[in-house]
């Protein structure tokens, strides 16, 4: 998998609670980022404005299984692989790891919406070279 | 199920993103604050310090599958049920209302555990007293 | 001060940091939610979208002094003041609570601006029918 | 300035709100983890536990002056400067900017305490070494 699929960061401060460990609701934070800079890797905008229009992928479905917590300024390596393509969807899976070791894993799957402010938001079909570079990150991933 | 299960609350400006909704991840904020006053109405706390220890329901696996934005000043319903009970284990579901329309549905499954400073979270059986009332609790959510 | 001015909420788990108390950055979300119930008890909108425009009240200063701790369960009392009134902003003191103790106190200066799409936010007077809203809370506040 | 008292980020899609800005309670949380890399970079923590007992530097005032918006995806600089070293508290300001422009300006106070389960937090001086180290730091930042 090329190495633009992953993300190094560190836990922030104000991201644990009084557990002393990150807060699990961040995990998905950290999903989303790790998608940001996906599509930013293939050129592509997560999100995108268009006079009285927003095209964007807004959740369906999301889970994540936690194994051992995650503290502050721990170093954690987050990957993301493209997991199923749908006509108007995908689906991440996404792994936590620190020092090697597997802490979480996540899944994230969204849908391509066209938003207008006086209707709310329609799927719609992945636009054609958007579906194309996502499902050779597919490939790639699992290759 | 007594009304003591379900909280209301109104989306809050920050919980929102610029797509102009509650931001996916923050949902699972709100299932937790719901579980804390759903403690508090048994008179349970959701973490206890003795020196030297804490007693804590680290999450193991959470879920959320959204159906519906909400925005900025959203009156929310947030439903709790105890949908199963293990030995160390207890699995919530919600349900996320605005104007009676399911909004959303989540799954949190914690764990009772004993942490030390030294030497992290070990599993332990819930309490019998703490066991009694999520019990009875499930009992009622669906009768 | 009439009741409407002042919010009662509980310090949730997510809001707390490793150091066992609600993180500082936190204290800025309640004021501003503060601002809201404020402007709700008005009949005001805290922000407001037309077609291709928003109307809204960026923060252009804020402070908070920090005295006491806020801790996970804590009920707090936040007190909103209308300290002053341009033409074009508009700045709010809140006192943070915890059983009659001041815990904390914030400032909080916003001015009045109309936002486009294409060219950014543009300070505006603030519409002569909330200015005297705006004016008599003050009042009321200080009397 | 050593390159060490400067933190570059990237604004990320849930640190935005419903306005299409980075909501300003998060310049508070980058103040705070610019700090952290600035202690990392003295090879000091921010944060420390001994059994029983926590050495931290809880804030005591905190402000933040907003010239102009940040949005997702824009590439911040936020440096740190020492303003002022007193025997218990240090002082720091916080400039962030893009593409050269000040969009920000931070300041921070913390207090060096020790805290402990039973009584809550004493402020101490702050010890000797990292006095020293903050104090350089404080030199070669403005000179």
């Amino acid at each position: 998998m090329p190495s633009e699929f992953s993300l190094t960061r560190q836990v922030e401060f104000h991201e644990t609670d009084m557990a002393g460990i990150m807060h699990f609701a961040n995990f998905f934070r950290w999903m989303e980022t790790c998608e940001t800079a996906f599509y930013r890797s293939l050129g592509l905008p997560l999100i995108s404005f268009v006079p009285g229009k927003v095209v964007g992928w807004p959740r369906v479905n999301v889970s994540c299984a936690y194994r051992a917590p995650l503290r502050f300024n721990d170093t954690v390596v987050v990957k993301l692989f493209v997991k199923k393509l749908t006509t108007r969807s995908v689906t991440y899976v996404f792994q936590f790891r620190k020092d090697g070791a597997l802490c979480a894993t996540g899944e994230v799957t969204a849908v391509c919406v066209t938003g207008d402010a006086g209707s709310g938001m329609v799927a719609q079909p992945i636009p054609a070279d958007v579906r194309a570079q996502l499902q050779e990150a597919s490939e790639a991933a699992w290759s």
